[in-house]
């Protein structure tokens, strides 16, 4: 069976949401070369990002997946950018699982970008453009009807498990998982799938001893071509170079 | 037995916290007309702000003490402007208590000023002025050390507790409490004990039905004398004019 894009139904940051044609159930996701920053602030193409994170991503969530048991949208790849997804309703809170202090959690609370946690620590954003993501407690998911309690409590479990999964992933390849954001979504049937991707845009990669940065924080700060670090990740994930 | 001021312990915005000569386990309390907004970046001195507001603040803790059996650090009134404490240890947990939206809730998430909350919404927050009180969850409390498990479910414990006392309190002179932030310190011997103050500075208060703020945020937003406000407060609650 083909699957062909329908109607664009959502675009973001570095990926497109279509529908698929003669299909009410499932979307088409294409990875994007575009990079963003600071909430759309900052911009750039990067060479091979689509193509790398779209490899990358399936790989950890196929992984995930398992290693955990935790179930993904994923369903199949359909070119080197684009993957058929089961089409979801996005939770609308982003789950942030940190195991070394860095970024925003550095400068909201005044720690030292380094600081190794003691356990992993689970925070929740309001998934909000305009309000440049807000950090929030499970009172404001509840109180505003983005999230039920129960599922909060699959996020906490699930993030805490995809978690390990990573690290141990990232560990073999000589890599900390110094932190990551994942999103889930609600079937129509009421399961909920870690959906949206994993990929270095959305995690902090900092190799070990040197704590060389392997993340779009290259990009964040100016620290280097992107596109190169990215293709670095890849060949240490795949052993071979990413094709032309 | 008389109290005397001993070394000035800590100046913060509104009021002054000094040691008692001769005592290693109780302070005075001493409030100041200063006020402040934004943490400080703007400034004014209010003519009896400091009478006003150790007067509220002393009725209402002891109201809620009354009413909830919540222990507060006070001891006993000195003067007008200064209070006699139990010496303790704060937790650097501000608690927001929010029954109606409004102020950095309704920025932050995009919500309408006003919108009545389906429960009352307990938020924590950094107390740290340098970094302007960041919102916070119980795991930033529990990773970086500020409170235990326990203290965080004693304070959303206390401050529903306190919440619904403040809210009769108030709704019997017909005003409706929007909001309001508490403070809570460790005794040497382990208790909790609600400390700081209770006071229109802390607060948000609409008159019912005008909405009609009668509280900091007439000085925060420029809406007329803050003075004024708080005398007519004074007098809602006392039921005479504060004397000269």
């Amino acid at each position: 069976m083909s699957f062909e894009r329908g109607e664009l139904i959502r675009e973001g940051k570095s990926k497109q949401v279509f529908g698929v044609a003669g299909s009410d159930d499932k979307v088409i996701l294409h990875y994007k070369d575009d990079a963003t920053a600071f909430n759309g602030k900052k911009f750039g193409v990067v060479e091979d990002k689509a193509r790398v994170n779209a490899a990358i991503s399936w790989h950890l969530m196929q992984y995930v997946a398992k290693e955990t048991g935790i179930r993904t949208h994923l369903i199949e790849r359909l070119s080197d950018t684009d993957q058929l997804c089961e089409k979801v309703d996005i939770i609308m809170v982003e789950v942030v699982v940190r195991n070394i202090v860095a970024g925003s959690c550095a400068r909201r609370f005044g720690r030292e970008e380094g600081e190794v946690l003691p356990f992993p620590m689970i925070e929740w954003f309001y998934k909000s453009d305009p309000l440049d993501d807000p950090p929030m407690s499970d009172v404001h998911a509840l109180t505003f009807g983005w999230a039920e309690q129960h599922e909060l409590e699959y996020l906490r479990f699930a993030a805490a498990k995809v978690n390990k999964a990573l690290c141990d992933f990232w560990d073999a390849l000589g890599v900390d998982l110094v932190d990551f954001k994942i999103e889930f979504g609600r079937t129509p049937d009421g399961r909920i799938l870690l959906a949206d991707e994993i990929s270095p845009d959305g995690c902090r990669l900092w190799e070990k001893g040197t704590r060389r940065k392997l993340d779009k924080d290259v990009f964040r700060r100016d620290l280097g071509d992107l596109g190169d670090t990215y293709r670095e990740l890849y060949t240490r994930i795949f052993g071979n170079e990413l094709g032309a």
